[in-house]
C-alpha cells in the first residue's frame, strides 16, 4: 500500500521530495532530539494524486486517522476533547520554499465545547475565545473560500466570544452551512484545502517566476499547537515567539541574530503586527529558554553546516522549535559565511564555491544607494545594468558630452538609444530610457561599459524636442534636474540619494583586499579559477575595455566588434564608401579607413598581449551608418538640400524591410568589393606592428552570419591571400586562425560542413535566439514579452537565459558535428548568454572551450564556470556510484 | 590494376558513370552492329584522379598505348603515318550532357609529313591542309591555351598551306615552342587538355546552374576520324554530315526529322556556318546511305525506347554513326512522345510519367507569344509567373481597375507591389515591376492568380508620380502605351505581339480534350493521380480560387489566409480595431469584422464541400494594415490633419525594426484580446451555416508562427471553448482539428512537444527558410541573391527549391519527432516549395501527407507527386534486389 503519512520521527532532511522542505526539517530536528511539538506529515504524492483525480487517495484517510490516534495516545490528549483539548496546526510545505504562497490553518480542533476546555487548561478565557476566532477566520477563508473582507469588517472588540459568534454568522451567511464542530471534519477539510492551495493563482505565478516545476505538489504538516500568546515573557513562565539566525543574514557576521515577540503567535511575527525586541532580550527575560535556544542553534548549524533560520515559540517557559531551514542571506553574507565555514573547517573550498553565485557577485561589484527603502521612486523600469548613480538629466548625447566635459555628472535620458548615442553614454553616469528591455541597445551597451542603466521605464514620458521628462504624477522635469538611478532595483528617484561605494568593485579594479568581504570574494574566485575548465573571455571593442577585461581576469577577447570603429568621426568615411559612385571612390574611402582600423587593432592587441583576440569582420547593415529614413524624408520634404536628397536616394535604395535579415555579416563581404580585404589587411598590419616591437599578438579573424560553408570558403580564401601578401611584404609570418560565428540555425545544422573551412566556432546566441524563435529582441521585448512572461510562455526571456530545448539543441548539434569533422575544433560563445550563470552551466556541459561576455560580467562568469565544473564533477561521481 | 581504358566494343549504354554519356552511347551503337568509326574511351575515373593529383594516373599511358596499337592493327593504318595516316578525334563526354562546355580536338595525328599522305589518300591537297589548319587551331587553343583571337586574325585564304604556316607561327610566338610533330605527344596532351576542361569556368558555372555535381569528371573518347568534307554528296560517292531525330523534337510527331549539310564536318553543323538542307534531301542525293540511316534510326529508337538524336557523317558514300543520345524536346513533344510510346507498346504508363515533368506541364498551361524570337525585347526581368499578355500600361491600382472596367486590357506597372495593389493586379492582364525577385509580393500573388508577371526588370525606371516608364534606350513610355509581357521568358516588348492560346490551359479549365496533346496530358495526369501517395492541396483565399483549385484537381485547401480578408473596404475596421482606445471600441470593431469573415468562410467551405479547408488565423503584423510610416510622416510634416496625426502616433507606437520577427502570428492572438475568439467564431459559425444547408464542411484551424507548445496550448484552449460555445448555441457538433504551422526552427526542434497540442503540422517553408538562413526574401533577392548565384553559393534560390541540408533537416526532425509523440500526425507543406518539382520529391521522401500550392501549380504538383512515388518505388525495388 502506498504510504502517505510519516510521523516526524520517521523522516529526515534528505526527504524533502517526499515530505517537503518544512516536513523534512521538522523530522530532522525531531531526530536530533530537539524539542519539536510532535506531529506527522502527509506526503507530496498524496497532494499530486488529489490534484490529478480530484479525490482523496485511497488509504490516506485511514493513515491520517492512525497517525492522529498515535499522537493522541502519546501525549495523552484528544483532538477537540473536552478537557485540555489537543489542537493542531495544518501547514503546507513544498520541496522548494514558496513563502506565503500557500495556506496554513491553526487551532484545528476547537469548537463550542472544547473552547471551554482550552480556557480552563490555559487559565484564560480570552485566549481560548481568541484562538477560536482565529480558527474560524482561517478556516472560513481557506477551506470555505470566504472573502477575507467579510471577516475584516468586524472590529476587534473586548469580547472575543462575541467575535466568535459574529464570525460563525459570517460563515453561515456566506455558505449556508454551520462551522463544523467535528474536529475530524475540520482536519480533513483543512488538509484538502492546503492541497488545493498548490494551484492557487499566486502560487502558480510564483513558481513560474522562480522556475519551480508545477508538478511537485505540497506536503501537509500536522502538528500539535503550542502557544506563544499565553501571557508575556516577563517571568520564566511567560510565553512568546521569535525568529533566530545562526549568523547575521545581512553581513554574514558570526553571532546570534533574531527578533523576539513576547505574548504572540508565529503569524503575528510574520505579519509584523507588533514590534519585536532583539533576540538578546530573551536572555534577560528567560535565560533558561535563551540558553537552550542558543544550544539548539549550535546543533543545527553544525548539522546543516550553514546559516540556519529558525522559528521558535516559548509556551509558559517551555521552548519549542517550530521550524528551521538554511537561511536566505544577502550577497555579502553569502561570500562571508561560505569562506568563514571553510575557516571553521565545516565545509571545503568546493562546497564554499557551490554556495555562492555569479548573480550575487555581480550585485556586489557596483556602488549602491545607502538606503532608499523609504524614498518613493519616481518611476520603475527594467533593472538593465546594476549599480547606482546620481546626476543631472540631459536629453541628447552632445549635451551629455558638453556637460560632462565641465565636470558635471549627468544622466542620459532617451526614449531609446542608438549607436549615435554612444559618446553620450560614455560621458554619462547612467542611462535611462522609456522603451526597451534587458537586451535593448541601451541595456547591452550600458552593461558592456559597466554603466548604470534603467530602461523601459514606460511611466515616464520623454520629450526630447521639449527637453522634458514627465513623471507619472505629471511632474515635469527640465534638463538639469538631478535624479538618482538604481540600476540594480530598476528605480528612478528625484534628487540625490546618498551613494555607497563598492569595496568588491575596487578590489576587482585594483586587487586591493580591504576587509573580510573582499578577502572572501578573492578566495572564492581563486578557487573557481583553479577548478574551472571553461575559459572566460571578454567582449571588448576598445583598448580601455580590453585592459579592464584583463584586470577582471579574462583569458582573452572573444568578440571584438569592428563596426564600433566605424562610428563617430569616421562615419563620414563610411558614408563616402556607401555613396561612392564608382570603384575609385569606394577604394579611396576604404583606403582612408584602413589606417584607422589598423591603429585600433594595434592598441587592442597591445592591451591583450599574449592572449587571443577574436576580431569579427563588420556585421551590421551598412545603412545603419546612414540617417533614419523617415527623419530624412521629412527633412527633405520640408528643408530640402542637395546632400540630403542624395543621401535620401541612397537610404531608399538600401532600405530593407527587415535589416536584421538583410545585407549584413558575411554577405557584405561577398557583395561590397574590397571590404574584407581592407579589414583583414588592417588586422594583419596591426599584427606586424606588434611583432616589430616584440609583442605577442594573437589575433583571430571571425566571419559573422555564415549560413553555408561556401560563404566562409570564399572569404577565407580572400583573407588568406591578404595575410600572405602582408607576410610577404613584411617578411614576418602573419598567421591568424580564421573561424566563424554560428548564429544562424542553418549554420548549426550544417556545422559538419562549415567546420571544413573554420578554425573555430563562436556561437552568437543572440542572433541564434532571434532566428530560431523568429523574433527580433528589440521589437519583441517592447511588444509581447510582458504578455509572454505573464502567461508563463517564457519562464525567463530567452535572450537572458539560453533556451536549452531549441537554441541549446542547435548549439549541441553544431558542437558535435563540427568536432566530428574537425576533432578538437575550438568552440566558444560570445552572445549575451556568455555572462548568464544558468547558461554558463549549459555551455560547460555542452563542452564549449570558452564563454565571452562583457568585461563587467567576467568575474561572475569565472565563478559560475568554476561552479559548473564542480556540478559536473558531482554528477560524474554520482553517475559512477 | 585499375582499368582506365575501354574499347567501344567493351562498353554499353548502362556504363555512363564510367564512360560518360557519349562513350556509353558509342559503345552501345558498336554493340548493336551499327557503323561506328572504331575507337576507345578513357574513363571518368582517370579524369578525377588527374584533377585530384595533377599527374596522369599510373598505368593510363600504357593502357592508351595498348588500345591505340590494337586500333592501328585492326584498321591497318598508323597514327600520323606517312601513307593514308590514321587520324583521331579526341572528345570530352561526361555522365550528364554539358553541350559545348568542354573541349574537342580533331585531326590528331597530322604533321608536316602525314599531311602529304592524307592529301594523297584523300586525293585532295586542299582538304589535307585544311584539316591540318583545323588541328593547329584547336590544339593551340585547347592544349596550349592560346587566345582564339590570335588565330581568327588570319583571314581564310585560298592557300590553306600558307594558313598552316601562319598558325604554326602563332603557336611559336605565343608559347615559344614548335607544334609537336610527334602524334603520340599530340594525343596525350589532348587527353589532358580535355581532362582540364572539366574545371573551366564556364563548365563550373554550367554545372552549378544545372545542379550537376562537381566531382564526376569527364571521360575522353578517342575515335578514328571520318570526313564529311571530301566533296559534296551529289553522287553516291559524295560526302556530308547531318543530325537526325527519330521524331519531331518540337511537336513529338512521328517521322524522320533532321538536317543534312553536304561537304562539311560535324562542327560546321553545330556552328551553323552554312545552310543545311532537310534530311529528306539525302534520300534524293544518296538513297543508299539514307535508307541505311533510317534503318539504324529504327534500331536505335527501339533500343532506347525514346526519341533519339543522332549525328552522322557520310564519307564518300559510306555512312558512319558518330553519336546518339536520347534527344531533347519541347514540353509539348515530351507529353506526346511519352504517350505515343505507350500506344506503340514500347514503354508502360509509369515510364511515360517518369519522362515528363511538372515544369514542362506548367509551360504548357499558359498562352504564349506565337513567335518573338526576332523581336528585340525592350527589357529583361525575372520570369516570375508564366504566360504571355498584351495591354496598355497603367501605374496604379485604381487606374487599372478603371480602365479594365471599360473593357481595356491593361498591364500594371509598379516599382514593387504591396497588398494595396491587389485590386489592380486582379484587373490587369500582367504585372511588371522594376524591383524584387521570384518570391516578391508581385511574383507570389501573380502566380497565385495565374497572372503573367515579370518582376525585377531593373533596366526600367518606373516613375509613378510622372506616370512614365523609361526604357534602357531612354524611350519614355506614357500611360496607355501598349506593351507585351512574356512571363515565361521574363521579357518586355514594345507593342502588341500576336498571342497563341493554350489548349492545355483550356483543358484544365473545362476538361475538354481537343487533340493529341491534351489527350496525352490528361492520360499522364490520370496515371500520376493513380500512383501518387502525396495529397495535393491548394493555397486559396477566395471562393473563386477554391473553385479553380477544385477544377485543377486539388484534394482540398492547405492554406486559406484570413488576412487577405482584412483588406480593401474592411481595412477601416482593422484600423478602428488598432486605434481603439478601450475594450469597447476594440470589441465593436471585432464584432463588425465577424460577419464578414463568416461569410468568406462559408463561401469557401461551399466551394470545397467535402474536402478539407485549412484556415490560418491572422498572421501579419497589424501595422501592415496601416499606412507607410515615412509617407505618413512626410504628409503630417507638410499637410497635417488630426486623423493623420493620430494615425502617425499609432504607426510610431507599433513601428517595428524587423516586422518579420515582430508582433505577428500566434503572438497577435496572445496579445490582442478577442482576436482569436472572433476568428474561431467566424469559422465555427460558417461550419454551422454549411451544416444547416446539408453541406459537408471540413474546416481545419491553423495557428501560425508557433515557437513553443505553450503558445499553441493557450490558443487551443480558447479555440476549443469557442467551438463548444457555438456547438451549444447551434445544437450542431462543430469539431474542427486544430493544428499549427511549423515555420520557425524552434518549432521544428521542439516538434515532439508541440505535437502534444496539435492535430496536424503544416510546414511554412517560406518562413522556415527565412529564419533558418536568417534572411528576408524580399530584401535578399534584391540585394545579395544575384551575387550569391553568380558565386555559386546558391545553386538555386532556397525560396524556390527547398534547401535540403538546412531547412529540409528541420522538416525531417519535426516529422519524425512529431510522429513519435503522435503516431499518424497529419503533416503537409504550404510554402512556395509545395509547388516546386524538386522539393515535392523531398516532401514525398520525408513522408509528408500532402503539399499545398497555388491553384495554378496544382496540376504540375499532381504530376510530380506521381513521379516521386514512382522514383520511390524504383528505389525500393533496387534496394530489395
Amino acid at each position: 500500500m502506498t504510504r502517505y503519512v510519516y510521523a516526524f520521527a520517521e523522516g529526515g532532511r534528505d526527504m524533502a521530495d517526499v515530505l517537503g522542505g518544512k516536513g523534512a526539517n521538522l523530522a530532522e530536528m525531531t531526530r536530533l532530539g530537539l524539542p519539536v511539538p510532535p506531529g506527522f506529515t502527509v506526503t507530496t504524492r498524496a497532494c499530486r494524486e488529489y490534484l490529478a483525480t480530484g479525490a482523496e487517495p485511497e488509504g490516506l484517510g485511514a493513515q491520517v486517522a492512525h497517525a492522529l490516534a498515535e499522537l493522541e495516545h502519546r501525549i495523552g490528549r484528544e483532538l477537540g476533547g473536552r478537557d485540555n483539548p489537543l489542537l493542531l496546526s495544518v501547514r503546507s510545505g513544498s520541496k522548494f520554499s514558496m513563502p506565503g504562497m500557500m495556506e496554513t490553518i491553526l487551532d484545528i480542533g476547537l469548537g463550542d465545547e472544547s473552547v471551554l476546555g482550552l480556557a480552563k487548561a490555559a487559565d484564560s478565557e480570552r485566549f481560548a475565545w481568541d484562538s477560536y476566532r482565529r480558527l474560524l477566520q482561517m478556516y472560513g477563508r481557506t477551506v470555505l473560500g470566504i472573502a477575507p473582507g467579510l471577516f475584516d469588517r468586524h472590529e476587534p472588540t473586548d469580547d472575543p466570544a462575541q467575535l466568535v459568534e459574529d464570525f460563525k454568522q459570517v460563515i453561515r451567511d456566506a455558505t449556508g452551512e454551520e462551522f463544523p464542530q467535528d474536529p475530524g471534519e475540520q482536519l480533513y477539510r483543512a488538509i484538502r484545502a492546503v492541497f488545493r492551495s498548490w494551484n492557487s493563482e499566486r502560487a502558480r505565478l510564483y513558481r513560474s517566476r522562480e522556475h519551480i516545476p508545477d508538478d511537485l505538489g505540497t506536503a501537509v504538516n500536522i502538528q500539535v499547537m503550542v502557544f506563544g500568546n499565553l501571557g508575556p515573557t516577563a517571568t520564566s513562565r511567560g510565553s512568546g515567539t521569535g525568529v533566530a539566525f545562526t549568523r547575521d543574514p545581512a553581513t554574514g557576521a558570526r553571532g546570534v541574530y533574531g527578533d523576539y515577540l513576547p505574548d504572540a503567535q508565529g503569524e503575528d511575527v510574520v505579519a509584523g503586527i507588533r514590534n519585536a525586541v532583539p533576540l538578546a532580550e530573551l536572555d534577560r527575560l528567560d535565560p533558561t529558554s535563551y540558553r537552550q535556544l542558543v544550544d539548539h542553534m549550535g546543533t543545527l548549524e553544525h548539522q546543516y553546516r550553514d546559516l540556519c533560520d529558525i522559528e521558535f515559540t516559548v509556551e509558559r517557559g517551555t521552548l519549542w522549535m517550530l521550524q528551521t531551514r538554511v537561511g536566505k542571506r544577502t550577497a555579502e553574507a553569502a561570500f562571508r559565511i561560505a569562506e568563514a565555514l571553510v575557516d571553521e573547517r565545516m565545509i571545503g573550498d568546493d562546497e564554499a564555491l557551490a554556495r555562492v553565485g555569479g548573480a550575487q557577485l555581480a550585485r556586489l561589484m557596483f556602488p549602491r544607494f545607502e538606503a532608499h527603502a523609504d524614498t518613493r521612486p519616481l518611476a520603475h523600469g527594467v533593472p538593465a545594468s546594476p549599480g547606482a548613480a546620481v546626476g543631472a538629466i540631459v536629453f541628447d548625447s552632445a549635451e551629455a558630452v558638453r556637460r560632462a566635459a565641465t565636470g558635471d555628472k549627468v544622466i542620459l535620458v532617451r526614449r531609446e538609444t542608438t549607436p549615435d548615442d554612444l559618446p553620450g553614454m560614455v560621458a554619462a553616469e547612467a542611462v535611462l530610457t522609456s522603451r526597451g528591455g534587458k537586451t535593448s541597445h541601451a541595456a547591452v551597451v550600458a552593461r558592456g561599459m559597466g554603466k548604470v542603466c534603467v530602461c523601459g521605464a514606460e511611466e515616464l514620458t520623454v520629450d526630447v524636442g521639449a527637453r522634458t521628462l514627465t513623471a507619472p504624477d505629471q511632474a515635469v522635469l527640465a534638463e538639469g534636474t538631478v535624479i538618482s538611478v538604481d540600476g540594480t532595483a530598476g528605480t528612478v528617484h528625484l534628487g540625490a540619494l546618498p551613494l555607497a561605494d563598492s569595496p568588491v568593485g575596487r578590489f576587482l579594479d585594483t586587487g586591493e583586499r580591504d576587509g573580510v568581504l573582499t578577502d572572501a570574494v578573492a578566495r572564492t574566485l581563486e578557487h573557481a579559477d583553479s577548478v574551472r575548465r571553461l575559459g572566460v573571455r571578454a567582449n571588448a571593442d576598445t583598448p580601455e575595455d580590453a585592459a579592464r577585461a584583463r584586470r577582471y581576469g579574462a583569458d582573452g577577447i572573444g568578440l571584438c566588434r569592428t563596426e564600433h570603429m566605424f562610428l563617430g568621426e569616421r562615419r563620414s568615411l563610411v558614408e563616402a564608401m556607401i555613396l561612392a559612385e564608382d570603384e575609385t571612390g569606394r577604394c579611396a574611402a576604404l583606403d582612408a579607413l584602413l589606417p584607422l582600423q589598423r591603429d585600433d587593432f594595434t592598441a587592442i592587441l597591445a592591451a591583450m598581449d599574449g592572449l587571443p583576440v577574436t576580431i569579427r569582420l563588420i556585421d551590421p547593415p551598412l545603412h545603419e551608418f546612414l540617417p533614419d529614413r523617415t527623419e530624412l524624408a521629412v527633412r527633405v520634404a520640408t528643408h530640402p538640400t542637395t546632400h540630403d536628397r542624395r543621401l535620401l536616394a541612397a537610404v531608399e535604395r538600401m532600405h530593407e524591410s527587415n535589416p536584421m535579415l538583410g545585407l549584413r555579416g558575411v554577405r557584405l563581404g561577398l557583395v561590397v568589393p574590397g571590404l574584407v580585404e581592407m579589414q583583414v589587411r588592417a588586422i594583419a598590419e596591426a599584427v606586424v606592428e606588434r611583432l616589430r616591437v616584440g609583442g605577442d599578438p594573437q589575433a583571430e579573424i571571425m566571419v559573422p552570419l555564415v549560413g553555408a560553408v561556401e560563404e566562409l570558403r570564399i572569404v577565407r580564401e580572400t583573407a588568406q591571400r591578404v595575410l600572405a601578401e602582408v607576410s610577404d611584404a613584411s617578411g614576418l609570418t602573419v598567421d591568424c586562425p580564421i573561424g566563424t560565428m554560428i548564429e544562424l540555425p542553418r549554420a548549426a545544422l550544417t556545422a559538419g560542413r562549415i567546420a571544413e573551412a573554420a578554425d573555430f566556432f563562436s556561437f552568437g546566441t543572440n542572433d541564434l535566439t532571434q532566428t530560431a524563435w523568429g523574433l527580433s529582441r528589440d521589437d519583441a521585448e517592447a511588444s509581447f514579452f510582458p504578455a509572454y512572461l505573464a502567461q508563463g510562455i517564457f519562464a525567463a526571456s530567452p535572450f537572458e537565459t539560453l533556451d536549452r530545448d531549441g537554441v541549446g539543441r542547435l548549439v549541441r548539434i553544431a558542437v558535435e558535428e563540427g568536432r566530428a569533422t574537425k576533432p578538437g575544433l575550438k568552440t566558444g560563445v560570445c552572445g549575451e548568454h556568455g555572462g548568464d550563470p544558468d547558461s554558463i552551466h549549459f555551455f560547460h556541459d555542452t563542452g564549449l572551450d570558452y564563454v565571452s561576455c562583457s568585461p563587467f560580467r567576467v568575474p561572475a562568469a569565472r565563478l559560475e564556470a568554476g561552479r559548473a565544473a564542480l556540478a559536473n564533477r558531482a554528477d560524474g561521481a554520482s553517475a559512477a556510484t
